[in-house]
């Protein structure tokens, strides 16, 4: 599968060495690809720099901050239109320093507003409740974990979960609509 | 040790038969206990009640809903003062309709009003994220697992532990001050 994934760090290298290790082509989208290869931990990365995006992925993945999700899928635009947008992302507002707070909680979610904002993708959650490391290697835990998938369309949530088993996790939960994003991490 | 738990519903029943079972004297507070008695499961139930809850107690549970819990240990008053007191609850709104929302989330909890509205209490935050099947029988469960105690007074959350122990509890958590309430079932 063609897999575009938003965001340069952290999370977006780690699940894109991952999927390309599981047979994924798979592209980092960041605003100015020059600029990200200046990074040291880019100047040698064999991952793929894509302007925003590459638009012609299969399945778009966020994994952006809460924060920059709206944005930087509102820049790939039109693109998204009718595809599998998985949003990794947690709506942490670190405003008033650590520990963060929620800039949307209890009776919305960031999921929730994502899809408003942009109601032609077919919004999934998952993979925020965790660090990168596990998302990467469930086989790592010292037992069998669960992972948990949120979101309106049915046939993306399946694609996600899909994915999720390539990554080498064994126990997927569906939780349904994306309203189910309220209590994933809390957004 | 003499436990009076706050609840006539569910958990308090539950845990009081939980903790007599365990050696432990309980009574099971109740605005009017002859009115609690006329109900069909309390007319034969072997625990004691007492109106509001026995003063005597070494420590308070309260086992009320989340709306109800600070009404419930107020009408207790000074008593409490200087004393444990483990609220299980959770700050349900059902207002709305199902699923309920929270009447405090994200950056203050129930625990931590709970305790500033009562300042000579030992408030501690544990049992509200589960069951009461669970609470009371982890062994049940088919792996080990945890359960978490918050509060701000480090004595009062050893003996909470060990109430959890008395229980069953082989894992138990000591999340520190009660900011970790809000994280604790989201209340």
């Amino acid at each position: 599968m063609h897999i575009a994934i938003l965001g340069t760090r952290a999370v977006g290298p780690a699940l894109g060495r991952a999927f390309g290790a599981a047979g994924h082509h798979v592209t980092i989208g960041t605003r100015d690809p020059e600029q990200t290869r200046l990074r040291p931990e880019w100047a040698d990365s064999p991952l793929n720099l894509a302007a925003y995006a590459d638009l012609r992925a299969d399945v778009f993945i966020n994994a952006t901050s809460g924060a920059g999700a709206l944005p930087a899928l509102q820049a790939v635009g039109s693109a998204l239109d009718g595809k599998v947008v998985i949003d990794t992302s947690n709506a942490l507002d670190y405003s008033q320093g650590f520990p963060p707070t929620l800039f949307v909680s209890n009776t919305d979610s960031l999921a929730e507003q994502l899809q408003a904002a942009l109601p032609q993708t077919r919004l999934v959650k998952m993979f925020n409740t965790m660090a990168n490391e596990v998302m990467t290697n469930p086989g790592g835990l010292s037992q069998e974990s669960t992972i948990f998938v949120a979101g309106n369309d049915d046939a993306a949530r399946q694609t996600a979960a899909g994915l999720a088993a390539d990554l080498g996790w064994t126990d997927v939960f569906d939780l349904g609509d994306l309203t189910a994003a309220r209590g994933l991490g809390r957004c």
